[in-house]
């Protein structure tokens, strides 16, 4: 063990610290103010612990999502978050986050840049049954949070329904059941006046 | 899988969304703001991710680090972030974070109820080698804020070197070179007078 590893992996600590301040569109339950990425990738982290046994596949590496859940905004510190229903943002994004990627993973030793950008690529690509359940967990919780505050975010951007469904449906891949349980939380949203058909 | 025992698990994790408010003494490493106990919480789980090497014990359960400090703090909903350096609210400290885990982790079916309690209850007791590794990075963390911040936090509450030694030199037990590296922060710390001998 060298001190200079050490010292690298101190600063790549020590750098992850301005994801507190990326602010997400989401508000917090109580509607006081927005929530930032750590908070959200904390809170996915936990909801890992807690629901993973609704994900499709029942042999899934809980300990590999949770990892995913964790870093898998670190990115934004350079690239921002971008949102969900922002199509022009969405375009310029994956090569934003790419470049950010780069820039941020290698502050680490080799070895463990070479890990956490393996997790984020997997992640992204959401192919495994683990990023698919990740997925499912990053897209269950926003929509939580708008039920929650009555459609706060969705109203401020004039969100309605079908967007919501588009966007979000394929969170199915990773927990039908998770989905099940949000539609229908989304037909009441609808229902009660605060989601625009 | 019935509806309820789902409906059990979404209550707890809009429950635990009021973590996101308790303010810590712990600054961000830019000083602009105090953290919450839910942005410690994320950085000890990347933290641990890091910096398992380092631990005692090189045959360390990394999920289960990971897992303890995620969850470590959620009895701060209830009894609130008791700030390490206050000998009185720490005597209470105990009582109220047992009331606090009782309903809180409660509010999970039972059988993850017990898992979430046990998971605290071994970090709090810090027998394990993953306990010691937790504690460590829970000792850790907030002195390396002071650090970068020039001993905001020490200065604002007239904390020396001598309680910033006794209270967190216990994080030895689970991780003696990160003692060992923090340990000449400190003394740094003090030779550039933002912490008092």
């Amino acid at each position: 063990m060298t001190i200079k590893r050490l010292e690298q992996q101190i600063q790549f600590i020590i750098e992850i610290d301005k994801l507190k301040q990326v602010i997400r569109q989401t508000y917090l339950t109580d509607a006081s103010r927005r929530e930032n990425s750590v908070e959200h990738s904390w809170h996915l982290a936990v909801m890992a612990m807690v629901l993973s046994e609704h994900a499709n596949e029942s042999d899934i590496d809980l300990s590999r999502v949770i990892k995913m859940v964790l870093i898998h905004d670190i990115v934004e510190i350079d690239a921002g978050d971008t949102f969900l229903y922002d199509d022009k943002h969405t375009e310029s994004k994956l090569e934003r986050e790419l470049a950010a990627a780069d820039r941020l993973f290698n502050l680490l030793p080799s070895d463990q840049a070479e890990l956490f950008r393996t997790l984020w690529n997997e992640f992204e690509a959401r192919q495994t049954k683990e990023a698919k359940f990740a997925y499912a967990l990053d897209r269950l919780q926003p929509m939580l949070h708008n039920v929650i505050t009555h459609g706060k975010s969705w109203q401020e951007h004039g969100i309605t329904k079908s967007p919501v469904i588009k966007k979000n449906s394929p969170m199915q891949e990773g927990s039908v059941s998770l989905w099940a349980y949000i539609s229908n939380l989304l037909d009441d949203a609808v229902e009660e006046g605060y989601l625009s058909e």
